[in-house]
């Protein structure tokens, strides 16, 4: 992955002009371009790790898979996030981890971990590096040093179990590559995050990642029968049991712990049959709460779909507007909506996946739709969604370039709270925009559907301008603080890293915090793991 | 309930001539009716509480809401397992509470709770007492006395939140009263244990209970989805979001903490609209591997049923010589089965639920059972499981009258480990049975659903003879032993408890149960919270 931003470098999309003219009628006269800096050029201090760990560490691991370069230090200096790209674009990351170690197995691992025990050393998990909340920043904490350690080498799949449709994997797997292995078995795992290219599972887990079709194939957390983690203390392994009563939940404990109890470095992940048919639709609503309405309809009356997306108005305009007429506006057109009492309403893409049974829940679907005052639209929108579900992280890279500040951020609330908490955090963040930045765009999006309730997921643009980093961070303070007012998680699927640690506390209490303390001073009793992550 | 047994003390419904004869052949002679001894001697050595903490126990519940008296004390004397049983019928129990305090809010249990650390007190929490491997044993650990936790005054229904489908519960409500409620607003939750008629929703939520139509409405871990638990520390409020990736997975940890942790005094549940319809239905099958793979290509197929229930050789035996004229037996008859080739088959009962959408679901389902070559039996069997499906520890305490040992266990494992965890377990059973007991007879059936596997539910009988606890103790080793050889888990959903302790390090490692050890030191540092269960 290129270092400042995503995708590989020869890819660049660029920004057509019907993009720009919007941007600029939304948020004012674009800057010129604002490539980043060259590699050569991004500063970092030097690695400091003493000549006895670094030669220990090149005795774990074989010497070639202990790296100190630029490049790979570089590439390892920060995650994904908006911070972390406006950071490395300007050559100024806030640090680079002192080496790269690669362990090739799990007895590698465990030395690594020993050592870095021994020499205060903190170790950074490092799957995919697509954390976008600084899950990964190279932090020494109290420690001489810090690694990143790579889980890259740690990638194949250890056992697949037929008939109880369990796929082993160790944890540094890309999703890809397990995705590719289990479609020539005719399976698939079926998590699609939008980050999906490149991340690890081993990262998923670590998370409590999400995928695009989560409505239908669950979170990662629900994909997990097993696991191993492989914590400074020891190892906890659990077995690949459909379920137990042994006590507390072990493995959703491990799952989210965000590689400060150690390192997920194997996990049994529930597949299923890949499906014969993947059918992604559009449906239009008059209004947001029409759609919400219809969704909850979905999802408690038994026509859950695999995929469920409901835009809401500003989120469906700039869509709409964005759309090339091969897209969603030459297909449907404002003017056949507007003409059919739907302008100003909302989107939804709606995707059922399967062999036969899909259908029948399909036409459920419809029904509840069509009963909910729903247009439907046909294959057309699905088709071009399906096909640009994993751009918006190369189109963030764009409008960085082109003078953008552009970030996300998510929640998940149950379906009496969703549409309060929509405007809620909607005006939280335009009221800072326009404190801040001078005004901005603010969309949001109902998708990973449940019987209680959904996530909402917010996009947010404005100018970049001076102190960008100091107005992101306002805008993410006062959205955080209406989550919680709100009454939502802090976090639907993006994890806590270092940007949610401030709510933490007022979402799982003091007493919560002080359980998660105890349990990673037992873990990771010197706390070399991850520091600076998760636990405030 | 009635003190020595299951259900209210009026109700006997005896064994019939065919039930005895049976058991005669199956197990010898049957000794002559062994009532249990009258209340008044049972004996209980004298509460020890210090007038102290018995007055300020008094002032913070209110004097009525403190029980000393020899009825109540023996009520919460132990739970309803065998060996309780046992001891409970011969009026000889192990020990009992100093006296049973039952808070009235909040409050009043946090109030009990720090008196409890202050006073050096053990604190039993007890719902509905029905914990079968020795959960609520009124065991003091270090301390100087015992108190049950007694939560049936904690049983208010707080909130229902229609639009989303939850319902937030005080721990201490009865599952049949939530029922209720729930049904007369067109409501269910779908939790219905064997032991239904008597356990508390904390109850279940502290024992990962899982009820008889888990397969379709999940076990009571998939249905909470928020819950208070009030620890000695302080409290762990966790909101009812849908899903949250806020760090690791704090509910499922409190979830199965079987109150060593604290008091789960307030929860959060998924309901669904109650259903039109319920099909409960039988199909035979040639043998257990022909039934078992039927269940599971209901499983991974979308044609899982709310309830699925298939019993193995054995099992099918026995139910169909127990079952009156009225019942099975007449309805089917074995000629009937036999002619047609499936004499000494498989009984399954699938039960399906719902308001339109579940007969498309059984018409799958039947597609693929006649695939299996099973063979449809039509709602009779269905009818007649319904009708007894709470009947098992009524029939329980017939058997112990009539001198026989019944006792039951359970795992889980994967779909491609079932057959050999069956055998496996089936055979350490009947081993240690003729070792020790002259013989008995060992009956199984495959229940709780999961993609990737099912759990095994194990009966045995053998006549009680003398030793008895021994000698169910060396069955339950012999058994659990061969569990973890086999790779199943030590209990699907009857809990650790006192029972299961010994194996707990073996499925969660050395590493697991120091995790544990350090949650529990933090979240109860005196250590007052049910001594001696879970934890090794």
């Amino acid at each position: 992955m290129r270092w400042w931003g995503w995708g590989e470098s020869e890819r660049s999309d660029g920004l057509g002009p019907r993009t720009l003219r919007l941007l600029g009628e939304e948020l004012g006269r674009l800057a010129g371009p604002r490539p980043p800096v060259a590699l050569e050029h991004v500063h970092l201090e030097d690695a400091t790790l003493a000549s006895g760990a670094l030669e220990e560490l090149r005795r774990i691991v074989g010497e070639r898979h202990v790296r100190q370069d630029h490049a790979e230090r570089v590439r390892h200096a920060a995650g994904k996030g908006y911070p972390d790209l406006v950071r490395l674009r300007a050559g100024k990351p806030e640090g680079a981890p002192d080496a790269v170690v690669m362990p090739g197995s799990h007895e590698q691992l465990r030395a690594v971990l020993e050592l870095c025990q021994r020499s205060s050393l903190a170790a950074v998990p490092f799957g995919g590096g697509t954390s976008v909340v600084g899950g990964v920043a190279p932090l020494a904490g109290e420690h001489a040093g810090v690694i990143a350690l790579d889980t890259r080498r740690l990638a194949s799949v250890v056992a697949l179990d037929r008939s109880s449709l369990t796929v082993t994997v160790e944890g540094g797997l890309r999703a890809p590559a397990l995705e590719r292995h289990l479609a020539a078995r005719g399976l698939t795992l079926g998590h699609f995050p939008q980050s999906f290219e490149y991340v690890s599972l081993g990262g998923c887990a670590a998370t409590r990642s999400a995928g695009q079709a989560s409505s239908g194939y669950g979170a990662i957390e629900k994909m997990i029968v097993g696991l191993r983690l492989a914590a400074p203390a020891g190892d906890i392994a659990l077995p690949p049991v459909p379920a137990s009563a042994a006590g507390p939940g072990l493995r959703q404990l491990l799952v989210g712990s965000e590689g400060t109890l150690g390192v997920i470095d194997q996990l049994s992940l529930r597949v299923r049959p890949a499906p014969a048919e993947r059918l992604y639709e559009g449906a239009f609503f008059r209004d947001f709460d029409a759609g919400t309405g219809a969704l909850r309809m979905l999802a408690q009356e038994r026509a859950m779909p695999e995929l469920a997306r409901l835009s809401d108005e500003q989120e469906t305009r700039v869509t709409l507007a964005l759309s090339s007429s091969g897209g969603l506006r030459g297909k449907l057109g404002q003017a056949y909506l507007g003409a059919r009492g739907y302008r100003g309403g909302c989107l939804a893409i709606l995707g059922f996946e399967g062999s036969g049974e899909h259908r029948v829940r399909r036409k459920r679907a419809r029904a509840l739709i069509r009963a909910a005052g729903g247009l439907a639209l046909g294959r057309g929108p699905g088709e071009v969604w399906l096909a640009s579900r994993f751009a918006a992280p190369y189109l963030r890279d764009e409008l960085l370039t082109h003078g953008v500040m552009v970030e996300t951020l998510e929640t998940a609330t149950q379906w009496s709270n969703l549409a309060r908490l929509h405007r809620l955090v909607g005006d939280a963040i335009a009221a800072e925009l326009r404190r801040g930045a001078g005004g901005g765009l603010v969309m949001c999006h109902v998708s990973h559907l449940y019987e209680t309730g959904a996530s909402l997921y917010f996009t947010f643009l404005a100018l970049r301008g001076e102190d960008e980093i100091e107005r992101w961070r306002a805008v993410k303070q006062a959205a955080g603080d209406a989550i919680m007012t709100g009454g939502g998680t802090i976090t639907h699927h993006h994890a806590i890293g270092r940007d949610h640690e401030p709510w933490l506390g007022q979402e799982i209490g003091a007493t919560g915090i002080s359980a998660l303390r105890a349990l990673k001073r037992e873990l990771d009793p010197r706390a070399i793991m991850n520091p600076g992550k998760l636990l405030p």
